[in-house]
Order: C-alpha cells, then sequence, then structure tokens
C-alpha cells in the first residue's frame, strides 16, 4: 500500500495494423529491466496509441475532421482560434476530450489515428496475453492523454481497464479523528495512469508502463475504465459556459414568440 | 526518467497549531524507511491538511458556510441535492473546487480546515527547511483533493509547488514520426501529485509521500502551482451549463424589457 515503483521499458518496436500487440509488449517487459518481468499484483499501463495502431484505427488524414465528427456523440463547447477551431465533444465512449480524442501526432505522415473500438475489451485481451506470458495475476490499463477545464496541461487518465480496481469506494470511512471521510470515491485508474505518463513521457517510443505496488489488481476483469464515465443528470458542465449562454438566450426568445429555437 | 520510486512514511504525529510541520515531516522522512532519506531529485508531495493544520488554518464547524463564503470568489455552479447544496467555487487561490476546498474530515471534531493562505509559500518554505535538514535538492508539492468534470471519483492535484518543474512545455517537440505533438504540456505537478496519492491514501495517517526519480527538480522555486491554473477567456466551463443557460435566459428577457436583468 505504501510504495510504488514505475518503470517503462524500452524496446517497443513500432507498433502495425494486425501486429500481435500482448506479444510485442511482453517481449520488451520480458527483457533487460532491472526490476525484472511482471509479477503478481502490477498494473501494466498501455498507451492508446499502440492499441489503436494495433488495431488497425488508422484513418487518412484528409478525412480527420469526417473521422471526428463520426466519433462525436455531442459537441460540448467549440471556441474558434487562429489556427482553426477547437471542439471539446463527448465521445462514443462517454469521454469529453477535444477533437474526439482523434490524434495526428505519434502516426506515420498522412494519417490519424482513432481511438480504440472498445478500450476495455483491448484491456481484457492484453491482461489474458500477458497474463499467459507471464504467469501472473496482472491488471491493464489503456491510458490517453487529455485536458482539463480549469487547469493548464494535460494529463493522462484511463479509458480502458481490466483486472483494475477503477475507483476505490471510501464512502462510509472515516479518517483519523473518525469523522466520515469528504472524499468519497478516489479514482485510482487515472491515479495509476497519471503515475505511469511519469516514466512513459510523450515522445520516448515507451508505450508500457509497470506500476509495482499499487494493491489495486483485482482477480475479476470488474467494470472497465467506463465505471470513470460521468455524464447525464450528474454533469454539471454538459455545455460549455457560452454554448448554454447561447441556448437559453433562444429559448427565451422562443418562449415569447420572438424567434424559432435554434 | 524512466523509473520512479514513490513512498509515503508513517510516523508523522498529529498535527498542531503552530507545530514546525518541517520538522516533524523531516522526522518521519529521516528514519525507518528501507528507501532512506530524501537525496537530490527527490520530491516530496505534503497533503494540505497537514500544511493547513500547521498554520491554523482551522475555524469552527458552526462557521463552516461563512467560511465557504470568505473563500469564494464566486459560483461557479451549484447543484441541490437531499443533503444540502454542493457550491462548485472558484477560491481565492483560482482553484475551483467543490466548497471552496474547505474540507470538514481529518479535523477534530467542531472544526473545519480552511486551504493554506497560500500554498505556494508554504511549500517554499517547507523546501527550505527539508532541504537544510537533508543537505539536499528537493522539491515540494503541496497536494489536494478534486471532482473533475465528466469523471468519476476524486484526485490529487498540486496547489503549492516550490522547486518543481509544474508544466513540462512540449511545444514545438516531435514526435518519433518527426511530426508536432498534440500535447503541448504536460502538468507534471498534478501528476505527481497522484501517484504520491496512491501511497498516501485517505485514512493511514501519511501525509508527505516521497516521489524519487522524476527529474522534475528545478534549481529556482519557479513559478508555483498559481501556473496551473488556467481561467479567464481561456476558461471554456466559467459557469455550470444551467448557471450559463439561465443566465443567458435573463439577458435576453432583459434585452425584451421584460424583465430586469437577473
Amino acid at each position: 500500500m505504501s510504495r510504488l515503483t514505475v518503470w517503462a521499458p524500452d524496446g517497443v518496436p513500432e507498433v502495425r495494423p494486425g501486429d500481435d500487440l500482448g506479444a510485442l509488449l511482453g517481449e520488451a517487459l520480458a527483457t533487460g529491466h532491472p526490476d525484472g518481468p511482471p509479477v503478481d499484483g502490477d498494473v501494466l499501463v498501455v498507451t492508446s496509441k499502440v492499441v489503436s495502431k494495433a488495431e488497425g484505427r488508422v484513418v487518412a488524414a484528409a478525412d480527420r475532421e469526417a473521422a471526428i465528427t463520426a466519433e462525436t456523440v455531442r459537441v460540448v463547447a467549440s471556441r474558434e482560434h487562429p489556427g482553426g477551431v477547437t471542439r471539446i465533444v463527448e465521445n462514443r465512449l462517454g469521454l469529453v476530450m477535444a477533437a474526439a480524442g482523434v490524434d495526428a501526432s505519434n502516426t506515420p505522415e498522412g494519417t490519424v489515428l482513432l481511438l480504440p473500438l472498445d478500450p476495455d475489451a483491448s484491456a481484457r485481451a492484453l491482461r489474458r496475453s500477458l497474463e499467459a506470458r507471464f504467469g501472473a495475476r496482472l491488471g491493464v490499463l489503456v491510458s490517453d492523454t487529455a485536458g482539463r477545464p480549469w487547469r493548464h496541461g494535460q494529463t493522462d487518465l484511463a479509458i480502458g481497464a481490466a483486472g483494475v480496481r477503477v475507483l476505490e469506494d471510501l464512502r462510509g470511512g472515516v479518517d483519523t479523528h473518525g469523522r466520515p471521510l469528504a472524499v468519497t470515491m478516489a479514482a485510482v485508474a487515472d491515479e495509476l495512469a497519471a503515475a505511469a505518463e511519469l516514466t512513459k513521457g510523450k515522445t520516448a517510443g515507451r508505450p508500457v508502463a509497470v506500476v509495482r505496488g499499487s494493491g489495486h489488481v483485482t482477480p475479476e476483469d470488474g467494470p472497465g475504465a467506463r465505471a470513470l464515465v460521468r455524464l447525464g443528470p450528474e454533469d454539471m458542465f454538459a455545455q460549455g459556459s457560452a454554448e448554454a449562454y447561447a441556448a437559453g438566450w433562444a429559448a427565451a426568445l422562443a418562449s415569447l414568440g420572438q424567434v424559432p429555437p435554434s
């Protein structure tokens, strides 16, 4: 519980459509690191880009805008800037991200990458593969990078999970004074993804990290990272401020018969 | 760069107003952990609660609502629920948090804790104290716990910093294909705080963690965690959706002379 080790091995080759990602990652994890290969209780955090590549989730860059539209459930907010328009959208995975998570970096020229079709399923498949290789009970997270309201900079979070307690439910817990905890759920999977990012980096060709010592690996695959998504009635930020303001304005006018609702 | 160790020592006593927090943390960090005392390059992540306690930022629980109001710059969103009203507010530190960060857990009965008056200054003072004790160049983060839009669960983030590269600026960088990076700034301090939380936990009386190996300690104190705050024109979520919708509705009516603006 009180000591973690996190490392990201070198040696994962460029991943191509149809590659056996579990085998490629397993090879890099098996060799050449002083902490040795994965053991019971380790969480493997895999960058979504290599999952997308192995699964062939690559489209031509010319189709980028169409790809974003296809991945979008609804636009949450958009903002024009000198370089174009930033669209913050909810994608089909329930993730609220710029450009729906469609990415034009770390892919060959002329292509963009979509997020994996079902990152929880990808995590489960990688778990099967890597548990078999190492004969150990492992957790697997698929991570991606996103911005946050009110904070500069991006952090990594978990978009796929298998065998990891994604949320630690502290409801009903008490603090050292015996008083109810104000914090009720720790987003463990997102914190594990953030810790892993510190060792994987963005440019170094290290798409997998091992987190040892978290105590959050579970026998069952569990609900996946989908359990981290909070949308619907609980979501106080379903629309950007400007979009919601405009919607309120239009609705007021419509209520008076001034203009049709937009 | 590619290997982190994170641990949280036991042995920090209950902190009381006026305590020398650097001395108390230093004592726990000096003794009894197999990884030894802090060395050059380590980041020490300190839970804001113990900083607040040492600084006497304790008020009577009866004054909780008044304390929240005093800490609030503006209300971002509020929502009624069976237990009362949740107010998401921007506080005087530029942090957008439920209840302005005023906390009723991990404090003696009958009291609530305010956030430190100036967490960046607190981090600088702790850095001075702990660098002197250990004769090493250290970074210090003050961490707190917050919820996020669109995600279940809370994560820890950095609200104070000294000697830590809080943002890693990747603008102008290229990926392994030589293409510009889509991610432009990594919120390193928030990722370090998240990694630390995995070892400190919420209930175990471990208010400080050591992160070894990040490569993000800087000679200068730097801009502090204030540099992570993104508000103003760049902020697309300055108001909750319901609040912005209501404001748009009221403004439209006011524009027609129907009712005064609310």
